[in-house]
């Protein structure tokens, strides 16, 4: 564990990231489990006409992950995507989503993931993207006198470091349905993809990872869950890059989110994007 | 190797399907060396004003089957993306797409491919896609007396396997990005996006693998190169389902495409797409 002491948690740090890590595997073991097994049934949380599938693997990743917290941090807060929200006393809350991207899921495509965070009564200190099937898990963790991102792979474990890029002529943009842009969103966003070099869609949280790999340059998003997003501030800041709602603001409990590597890039999109209301 | 014998090429098709790995096998050397490398600058093959990205990894995966080729198949023709078409003698054809998904590639995303197909002068016999990252290779072999579909992965060799699905309705459809249609082509594509289950974006090469494996349903796209399509013609029939263009004919050469895991719902996006001229 590198030295990223953080006050009043420093000394607790280390054994936090390693909670996080535990979780990380419990949840795996479930979702690997129904990943493209035959006769997955997605049911239907928003009713017949609002395709929102569920499966058995994300509810089982939650409890998998719950479990593992009410042995070692049975004093800390849960939000999660499936289970009804628990209050804690330690003034941390993990925010989970056992498989963001299940759409990504039940089509077999690996770019789905289990989304953990740690935040703390002012901002993100642990973030992980988890996916199994590919054997990557990318985390970044946020302390008082440093931070520290990585992807630990099957090719061993690796810094993780964004990008320059200066503006949105030259930048690489990801965003999961073009489609889920409403309103004035719409427009904001035509505007951002008709002046990028590149666009691509479908990604889920896959594109934070390539975010803080240096792979892409801005991730652009509306709607969004807190656990949607929670893990992937800590992850990004700790690489190097910046997340905010589309004005510049907080964005951990979700809404419309604006992800850069790059403080240029993401100021040169916010000039677009904070026009919407 | 199964019994797939298909006169007149019955006795040689063990070798060619021990070529069509060899040169799954040479490309990967070379599209891995490359792939998430820092510093990766894509040409620009269509000039400023229009981002093609081509590599480095492009041209040495295609140079590197070629020489496979010029060793095992002299006789036979070559059709590549990256350099000129080769006149073979044997009346077998080789169409090569070193990296389909340069957009993928060069942004790290692991759903590039290598496409590799296998022609004679009526139709495909062999089809690959290569994702050498996943460790994920999915071959189809066209006999006269039978047909093999198979992904070999680090979990071993699994049987390929389309899903049935009677209407689009109950679909999930897959397509690059919902842009690159024109004219006509937008409306149908809406049409059927509209009606359908579950819609995502941007998957390239990879959309037919997941069809292949019975995960989806329907891939449809516009604009392709023989080299886009030849790969998948064989090895979404031997999986049991079904390729055309959208008037339902031969489209091993490209253009509009409409691929289907199940005959019924490929006649029911067949409906709408064949409006369009």
């Amino acid at each position: 564990m590198t030295d990223v002491g953080t006050a009043p948690y420093a000394a607790a740090l280390s054994d936090l990231v390693d909670t996080a890590n535990a979780l990380a595997d419990a949840a795996s073991v479930e979702t690997l489990r129904h990943f493209r097994a035959n006769g997955l049934n997605a049911d239907n949380k928003a009713g017949a006409g609002d395709f929102d599938p569920v499966t058995i693997a994300d509810r089982g990743a939650e409890r998998a992950m719950r479990e593992v917290l009410a042995i070692r941090r049975p004093d800390d807060g849960i939000f999660g995507e499936e289970e009804a929200r628990t209050i804690g006393r330690s003034g941390l809350t993990w925010v989970l989503d056992p498989i963001d991207g299940t759409r990504a899921f039940i089509s077999g495509l690996p770019l789905w993931g289990t989304l953990i965070a740690l935040d703390d009564a002012t901002r993100g200190r642990i973030g992980i993207i988890e996916q199994p099937y590919l054997g990557e898990r990318y985390i970044g963790i946020m302390g008082d006198s440093g931070s520290v991102a990585q992807l630990i792979s099957r090719a061993g474990t690796h810094p993780l470091r964004t990008r320059a890029c200066t503006d949105i002529a030259s930048a690489t943009v990801f965003t999961t349905d073009p489609f889920l842009f409403t309103g004035g969103e719409v427009d904001a966003f035509t505007d951002v993809r008709e002046r990028a070099r590149l666009v691509r869609y479908g990604t889920d949280c896959y594109a934070y990872g390539l975010l803080a790999m240096g792979q892409i340059d801005l991730v652009i998003e509306a709607g969004l869950q807190a656990y949607d997003i929670a893990a992937h501030v800590p992850l990004i800041t700790a690489a190097g890059g910046i997340v905010t709602d589309w004005q510049g603001g907080d964005c951990r409990w979700g809404g419309r989110t604006v992800a850069a590597g790059d403080p240029a890039v993401h100021a040169a999109a916010l000039e677009i994007l904070s026009r919407v209301d």
